[in-house]
């Protein structure tokens, strides 16, 4: 059995690390800290789990990582940086689910997270945990940067466009929706039911939001040169969901078919990316409460673009979910224990 | 490996069952009919069973039967009783989950349900099939009528206060609400999600609802003598729960703490009926994709009566979840095969 | 122009008053406070009245009251108390929307809302403000106190039952449905999207919410003698909506038509109540945003009981909508004015 | 007092029709048709009317038309072409909100609803009826072909942008997100509660909706050049809204501040139209219920392009609500009569 520890386990994201790692075969719940809630149980804040996960929040210590194989770092930016740098130079994976270490140079962090970066020894040292991209070097790594959600869902609908060469890479526009969860469990007037319920948004309109640099970082890689891309997040009425619809100009034309048979070709051997046959598009509501991820294209040639949806649960492959997939691969196990849920719909 | 079939499997009932089905360990789907969408591919209806449940539906056949061992009937009453029949004296087993055969008298069923029984001659010899309170019983059948949504939520929550003697049976008020999952797929202008969000309504009201008989017939079976109900069902925007909030006298004065602690060594055993501590209340998300059934009680002193309060997922324990528990008694197997989902939350 | 003020108008019941008092056509909105928004623009929490309400939230100072005709207090309770009194001795005319003044007696205060009552002396001077009940003694006053949500929707569809002798007043059960408005605009982890989204619980059950002794006090006024009542409130997602079910034994036989035909003819002259037909039941919707109230009732014959169900818009007739009604009537102009909108369906 | 008549009033857009003319202060609602539901009280399906509006529905015929000064056509698209022309040769104003007159080409309307167009000698009667940018031809008009909701939502975000220069016009992308009551009353399996419920999906996805011609119609007149738009849109959980976020490439430099001081001398004198500050951006829920359209500009310089955003209640100024207003130009009385109502927020 692989220990684990969980350390930020009261917000959303370690919530449902917690969710997913109790019915993970192959996994033993070590601790789950939250200094905030130090003694409660944890079916207190998540019901979910009542008789399901009888632990209680801890006070975050060091020696609690003591005899774990892995931790998650489910904290904020800013926090992660303060917690993360002990554990990796102890002898413990990490993955570490916060924005501090998905970048390898300090300034792009400064720049989009408005704070300084007070690790900077530390970067260039983890993976960028996107699996189907960079599984290789996830397999090898001890130390893994798990993806931010609007990433996850852009590049996975992105990426095999740019590696096909089928997209002019500096022409990428992405719009993208996503489900409250995305806010965090911390309240405030904005994140209230009565703020959101019935009520669509845009957010961080004017390329503001800080997992831009994230998706340029890939996007640039996959391209060999670098890119800037708009993007636009969205905040809609639902609980768990990211749809990102991305724009790009074709080069020439191209049947919607034949792209789609090449994309599907890229994902061919992934066990949880699904691309939609032509004319069908993604839904939220079929990959809700699972690690799938599912794409759909359509060419629209009037205007020279292609259109690429992708919807997945932000809390599952865009969050808890990937980590765990990535921690399979880093341990050699089946990359789907533990994540063969299949969404909840209706 | 079990073979199953599902007959009538284009409804929310019959997909649901697919969704569990095609997760348990000792199960090999082998066909689901649903005449309507015959040579559809199931994923065409249900996205999220893409690359997961790759049959496409068919047409009822009784030869489909042959070498199963056994199929749920996920059709509408009126239509079960057509189909289930030939089933029955067939040798396979079958969970029924329509209200064709929950009943022992023809007379109640054509009352409730406003039409005429045409196989009334096999009434009485399906198990009714609230595995909680008739488990040993299921265990010997091979023919199980799986109850309906409402029943399972209310009597959960009530049939150890009468059985434990601490209510008083002939004062019990049982009012409910109801995801819109609960009403079905086929289109109605009132299923609309136009006619849904953002709105409350009570339906049937004055007791009207053809569930009714059906937890007066358990809960008369608890008392050991015939008692009578009142049952108020409330439609409210949400897609799978049923919140139910029962009422009754209490003879003498109780604590809520005593109370509690009844009803806690009642379900002690159980492994998806979860007591909830003096203080906490049941909330349906804490269930969602779930078996489970979240219990709480609390004893309103000066009224001199208790309020019980269950949640379920009407579509998994209030359905198709059920039905695989039994499935599970009647197999012999681990009673939570494929039933281990934790409550998606948030 | 009568020229009103409001306390306490950053929070929701505030806000809507603002909302209904820019359409009122006899109305001169003067001021609006709220200290921790002191300097802040109405519009940027509350971006309906862009360009509507320009006004700044204000400090509150004693001098604000001066030349203006009415203030209304939307603070919450143990607020009130502190600032209604200078008002009232003051030459102005007061509608306060908490529960400071809503009782008599200090003590049912004190027990329910679990803090002392600093300003008993005015208890008994404030005019309770169920229009339809109280309306002469309203016209005649200078300080109301408006009805709680849930009494408002629970009285309009009992008060006409126990005056009109036709049910046990000893017997009744109220369960109701409330959307997330009625839990205030402070953020608390429990008033989430992510809380209240695809989520159902009944809160402070066991007869423990503060509006209970409210409910009992009028139906104990209409009875001629003491009662008491089992209430029982939901927490549902919608964002504007009580749905109140209530049940009570009926002495005797009666028809479901009889008793409609019955309180239509006591609600006869009213504006904003309508009673439904037999056979249909209010919904929600139909009276969002609306100061209208929707009455539905049915006999269960088989049990002896009668269901009464009525729908309102908790922040429009359970609040802001009832307080201005009231203001309406304190100064003799048409009841309806500034409350003519019709509810938003779909 | 004007009187009105309503053709096809049982859909969402005839029924917003009679709620907002029930309340107009100079008009009378002389009949409303409806042939599927004739005989039956409109209050059956729109309870919000229940006591306000007191007609039935009628079966069209072509006498109802004499007497009444203004006729609106709530038709699916197909049908208003039956039935308009008799309309507009008979001495009365047509307001039709169907897609049938909006072109003045038959072979645009034919390629994009891939129907026949029956009336094509009526094409280029009608003026469109985008308010704040055809408000004088309308005034002189008796024939308005109303505009659809995403065009409403699209054209005033970007038709200032393209008059002002400080756009690309061949660089418009149009990403749009709809709520259900855009789908419309007829039962749909895509339309059920159930289907919508906490699900995000694009729809006609890749330049295939029938709105896009009319979006390039009207910014090809204000560029004065064809162009051609992607336009995609998405359908979300909600009752009434339409997001519209669109993107297009900046000439050169220019900061959001300058921009929006433009757009907003552009809008200076209107009603409806609220370019709203620097930093702020349109929420759906601020104009819920309202006829005002909320505007919101960033500029993204990095990427060289400018981000507009849009907010409407799609049933409102998406189509009753301009329809409305459009009948007040064409009658020269004031343009906000009957449409004074502020957003319903929260």
């Amino acid at each position: 059995m692989i220990k684990v520890g969980i350390l930020g386990a009261s917000g959303f994201t370690g919530a449902e690390l917690m969710r997913i790692l109790a019915g993970h075969p192959e996994v033993e719940l070590a601790f789950t800290t939250a200094n905030q809630y130090a003694g409660t149980p944890v079916a207190d804040l998540y019901p979910n789990l009542t008789g399901i996960v009888d632990l209680e929040f801890l006070n975050y210590e060091p020696s609690l990582a003591d005899g774990v194989d892995i931790v998650f770092a489910g904290l904020p930016h800013g926090s992660s940086m303060e917690f993360v740098p002990k554990l990796v130079t102890h002898d413990v994976k990490v993955v570490d689910l916060s924005g501090d270490f998905r970048f390898t140079d300090a300034e792009v962090y400064e720049t989009w997270y408005d704070a300084p970066h007070t690790a900077s020894g530390l970067l260039g040292r983890a993976v960028y945990g996107l699996t189907e991209l960079y599984r290789d070097k996830i397999a090898e790594s001890s130390f893994v940067a798990n993806p931010g959600c609007y990433p996850t869902g852009a590049l996975l609908a992105l990426a095999p466009l740019i590696k096909l060469g089928v997209i002019e890479p500096t022409t990428i526009i992405i719009d993208a929706l996503s489900g409250a969860t995305g806010a965090g469990r911390t309240p405030k007037p904005e994140t209230l039911y009565c703020a959101i319920d019935e009520n669509l948004t845009a957010y961080k309109v004017g390329g503001r939001h800080q997992h831009t640099p994230e998706m340029e970082m890939v996007l640039s890689d996959m391209a060999g040169a670098d890119l800037v891309v708009s993007f636009t997040p969205h905040l809609v009425p639902v609980g768990r969901a990211i749809l990102t619809t991305a724009y790009a100009d074709l080069p020439g034309h191209m049947e919607t078919g034949d792209l789609i048979e090449k994309v599907s070709r890229f994902y061919n051997d992934e066990r949880f990316v699904k691309v939609l046959p032509e004319g069908k598009m993604p839904q939220t509501k079929a990959v809700a409460g699972s690690n799938n991820c599912h794409l759909g294209y359509a060419v629209d040639a009037r205007a020279g673009r292609v259109v690429a949806v992708s919807a997945i649960d932000n809390l599952v492959k865009g969050a808890a979910g990937q980590a765990v997939q990535n921690m399979n691969v880093m341990f050699g196990i089946d990359e789907a224990a533990g994540l063969t849920a299949i969404g909840l719909y209706p």
